[in-house]
């Protein structure tokens, strides 16, 4: 069996090749007239130089902590110093994914604009494109990162499975800190833009966002792409290896003399899986493909939903082969068919969030036109409305999670939970392309605004940006759901490794740490929002000292300063994202070290109020933007008509706006948080034991 | 020491004897000129309308659950039907306290606004009084009833101790059940007219909210009754009670052959404890006097501190003579030294978290004056402060909390935890004296205006109202840190009659209790605010109406149909309590019945994120309230000047408005629905151990 490992960086780089030869290809495509290059350009450099200075400081951060990493786990039996290197290559493969995803990404936009000029099944093609690029990076990168360090602790170091889990783990926290800062880094540096052109814009200028004029529309391009392309791609990097890791933790106790059956099957099971996953993947890309007038969102469905369909098959036949049909352990019978069940609640569980995400936050569905018609009578009811369509989004998503817990647990104990994470993570390559495709799409539509090209071309980009939505939504509730299902996975291998044997609710010190950790999904979303006011102002500040001081300008006679907003947004975001990350490092750590049952209560906490956190902000963020989209579309209420230029529509702006930093910075950050937390506490386990 | 019990029914007596005298008093004071007699006329009938319709539809409740309590526990060997008894007795004094409060908070009010005709010092007075009258009546028929019940099960039904404290719990359900929806049901009450006042006269006509041509006015200032002074009343009489019965049953532990020095001792202290409270609080308000000239927040101060002081030094004398000075249980060595600094630990959590509040809440505090700051750019960037400010003012208040818990654990194990939530309650008396006065003052401004009076009148009422604000900060942290002690009290009491040993996070089942657990809070929060949506629009709409459709109302020639605005919102919170209330009330039933682990998983998800949610929303209620009032009276940011009618003003308006149902609707209610649920679990325990 262990043999086969060696085909999972095949698998790995046969991703990467793939995505070379994807990127290649988009590179030979037209760019379009000088003004679309020009713009684009600007965007590229704004992207690539935010990202610099952001991994230019990441750099300090991940060297002090692979020092500390080494030092600390240098004398100890159960681990080693080698876990700073897994930490490094696994920031260093997240951090790659995500600078080769946001290269691909400012290729493709252009491109995606000028393919939109002549017909949308190019344009079709090329964003996506651009998006499987990012999707295989981070799945081809991931898979071979880990199998790779692997086959090196396994074979080349000659240790045992536990001490190289543990030493793995290092990888998962490299990803995982990486993803955080490049979730909030990125989250704060297109809020900031995008709030602050939008306000800018109304507040001294009457100019439309995307207008060439505002000065700050370059600097919200380029946030679209570091902040949806590159936090996405950081994002689901670290979910995907954690629930990998997690789910090899938990198949580790069964290499015991009680499981006689089992050998390093169950460890290597999420390898495989992922593995077939890859070439899924690969195969569903095919299948996007749009004819002339035939419907981009078949296409995009075909892809994904095959590749998921054709997943769970493979699923069935990868477990029955690698795991004996029923073994015991721990008083608990276990069979492969229980375990494969557990993938599908996993991936049912994703789905059904996903609709419901898409049932609150879809433009035709009752809620979000709830939040329209309360604007009729101004913002603060379309503010209440929204506030309240989230919060009561969260309802059934918690009940599925709670009951995937509960059935993944019946079905396969603790290695069911982390199983079913997995199964909704195995496809991640070709989500993860459906995803990245959306902002491709939005951003060819700026530079077809900016490059002042026929309307047409706009109405082509935004048709394609419009297509994405259910799947995205769809997305958006495998994010949610594997977030939930890893850290639970990961706190369970907390407990596991930390020898902690039962958390009980009544001693005091966990009940302390729970409240503890249900408060910082709070602090933390305070704590990005504030980031995003401040930057929005500074953003609005500059621009109307442009207007000021550049004669011409209002004109459109003189060009805005553009790179100054870029500035602006890059040192903000960068300034903003170190305290947030450095508080969810280092909570588990002193927390940790002061008592270890206290951490384990505060997982808990974090976990709960953080996914509850989540799909309160992104659900509400999501309904304003829509509840403002669905009153441009033109609608009527109580008998009157409303649309763009109405005050409903103003005081739905309003609610669009507020909902921008939580529906992309703070909400999606949670998800990472309540991820990271579970790593580090799993990465110091064996010190705190 | 058992004889001793029959002196606290005198208390709760002398306390309804108090509350007697000092509302003859109150109605012996002139009313003013027709006009305000006039006013404070529809504004009496619409709150004892609301509060009949409103009991008339509990009654139904009240009656099924009490068939419902009595035929589950007829047959059940530790509980009794009695219980049935103990319910109604609790659910009728927690109405009776209500309404005998708002009855003399709705008599104060004219009478404060006639006083303050001539001067501060007899307004002050006359507002105070009616405060006091409501908390007298609150802790006067709390004491009363549980005392009684307490004396009739163990002397006349001759039971033991456990059987007596099972039963008794009933009165605390009874108490929680009519908290729950006064609260909702006159939370929504106000802040639907209260919006609806405020916007409709915005979207109509430019009228100003306390302007008598707005027919919602009315309706606005019967809301502050029913719902801050009601809902109030109610909500502290659930959590006094709570307070106590959580304690007595911890207490009964001790009753056992391991500890013979301890006989009812540890069950009769909390009864004590708060008929010392009644004496102090009686005499703290003889403190409260102020001259012509004099400084009114001083002397709520010395009131308020000083009742709190000498309960300081009375509990230390009552704890060391009714406790043995040490005794050992359960491997745990209880002192009662140990036990008086827990009583401190509880009033030490609640005046920082007091405190904290407001820092966050001040007018003349770094967090306001940031929303301030940010609603120069609109009211986008108002609420994202807003909500980051609230978000943030958790932290500290969960820390002290946590602290509190461990604190208070470390020094008499679970007993302390009860125990301290008592110290913080034992003063109710004459906090809510105090908090009551608030909804007077402002009420006796509202009058003030709506009668035409002179300008200083309006003037001095508002020097009144602004005085409380942080004795009221500080009662507001009681109240939250009461909560959650309260709760936890009652949730280790649900475990120990539910005979749950350990409540390990790690099984699935507890989890995923857990999960939903947490989630309730969000679900309750959003129907809390969709309610208040639905009937604002409703009372806009009927404002429109009534100026379309009254010839002259404009111009001020007629008059305005005030009683159809109270009847819509008297008709909106009675509809829409109903669904929230059941849900409190049924949710920890079919749970618990389902499995007794999942429950307590449940009730720590419950409280944990019930208690961050009811923080996060006040504060931010209360910051975008006071930031608006900071701009009110002319602020200066970026060398700019601000004040009433800027748009920086209208950002704030806006703020302020989503504020309301924050702060009196959903938020306070999450404070009941805690203590609530885990009541609800503790009464069901001996039917599902």
């Amino acid at each position: 069996m262990e043999v086969m490992v060696y085909i999972i960086p095949v698998l790995g780089l046969l991703a990467l090749g793939y995505s070379f030869l994807k990127n290649n290809w988009i590179m030979k495509q037209e760019v379009g007239t000088d003004k679309m290059a020009e713009i684009s350009r600007y965007i590229r450099e704004g992207a690539i130089a935010f990202l610099r200075t952001e991994y230019r400081i990441l750099i300090i951060f991940v060297i002090a902590v692979a020092l500390i990493l080494g030092f600390a786990n240098a004398g100890n039996a159960d681990s080693h110093w080698l876990i700073a290197v897994s930490f490094v290559v696994g920031a260093f493969c997240s951090a790659l994914a995500g600078y080769l995803g946001m290269i691909a990404a400012t290729a493709a936009n252009v491109r995606t604009t000028n393919a939109a000029r002549t017909g949308l099944g190019e344009a079709l093609n090329i964003a996506f494109s651009g998006g499987a690029i990012m999707g295989m990076n981070v799945v081809g990168l991931g898979i071979l990162g880990l199998s790779a360090l692997f086959l090196f602790y396994r074979n080349y170091m000659d240790w045992d499975i536990p001490m190289v889990i543990n030493v793995l783990s290092g990888f998962s926290l490299g990803a995982s800190s990486i993803a955080l800062f490049a979730r909030v880094g990125g989250g704060i540096y297109t809020k900031a833009a995008d709030v602050g052109a939008d306000l800018a814009g109304k507040v001294y200028e009457g100019i439309p966002e995307d207008d060439p004029r505002n000065p700050a529309t370059i600097a919200d391009n380029v946030g679209d792409n570091v902040g949806d392309v590159a936090g996405m791609g950081a994002d689901l990097f670290e979910s995907y290896v954690g629930a990998i890791i997690g789910t090899m933790v938990l198949g580790a106790i069964f290499i015991s003399p009680e499981v006689p059956e089992l050998g390093l099957e169950a460890v290597l099971l999420p390898l495989f899986l992922a593995g077939a996953g890859i070439i899924l993947s690969i195969a569903g890309t095919f299948f996007v493909k749009v004819k002339e007038g035939g419907d981009p969102q078949r296409a995009l469905n075909i892809g994904e939903f095959g590749a998921t369909g054709l997943m769970v098959v493979a699923s069935y036949f990868i477990i029955s082969n690698v795991l004996p049909s029923e073994w015991t352990y721990d008083g608990f019978n276990y069979t492969s068919l229980g375990v494969f069940f557990a993938t599908i609640i996993g991936l049912a569980a994703g789905t059904s969030i996903g609709l419901v995400t898409e049932y609150y936050t879809g433009t035709d569905k009752g809620p979000v036109r709830g939040i329209a018609n309360q604007s009729v009578t101004g913002s603060a009811t379309n503010i209440i409305a929204g506030l309240g369509v989230g919060m009561m989004s969260t309802a059934i998503p918690i009940l599925i999670i709670a009951a995937s817990i509960i059935g993944a647990f019946y079905l396969s104990s603790l290695y069911g939970i982390a199983i079913a994470a997995l199964g909704m993570l195995s496809t991640t390559g070709i989500q993860l392309a459906v995803d990245a495709y959306g902002p491709i799409s939005d951003n060819a539509g700026g530079i077809a605004e900016m490059s002042e090209l026929p309307k047409e071309v706009r109405e082509r980009t935004d048709k394609l940006d419009a297509v994405g939505n259910t799947t995205a939504a769809i997305g958006k509730g495998f994010a949610i759901g594997s977030a939930a299902l890893t850290a639970l996975a990961l706190f369970t291998a907390y407990k596991q490794q930390a020898e902690i044997d039962i958390i009980n609710l009544s001693e005091p010190i966990i009940m302390g740490g729970l409240f503890i950790g249900a408060m910082l999904p709070f602090l933390f979303s305070a704590m990005a929002m504030g980031a995003v006011g401040r930057a929005a102002k500074e953003m609005i500040i500059e621009v109307g000292r442009q207007f000021r001081e550049i004669p011409g300008l209002r004109e459109g006679t003189a060009k805005a300063e553009y790179s100054k907003c870029v500035e602006i947004s890059t040192r903000a975001a960068i300034r903003e994202m170190v305290l947030p990350g450095l508080l969810a490092v280092s909570v588990p750590v002193v927390v940790g070290f002061f008592s270890k049952d206290m951490l384990a209560g505060l997982l808990a906490g974090v976990t709960s109020s953080g996914v509850l956190m989540a799909i309160f902000q992104s659900n509400a963020g999501g309904a304003w933007d829509n509840a403002k989209k669905l009153i441009e579309s033109g609608i009527s209420i109580d008998g009157m008509k409303y649309g763009k230029g109405s005050d409903a529509h103003k005081a739905a702006v309003v609610g669009d706006t507020v909902g921008d930093p939580f529906k992309d910075t703070s909400g999606p950050s949670l998800n990472i948080l309540i991820k990271l937390m579970s790593v580090v506490s799993l990465v110091i386990a064996p010190l705190i034991k």
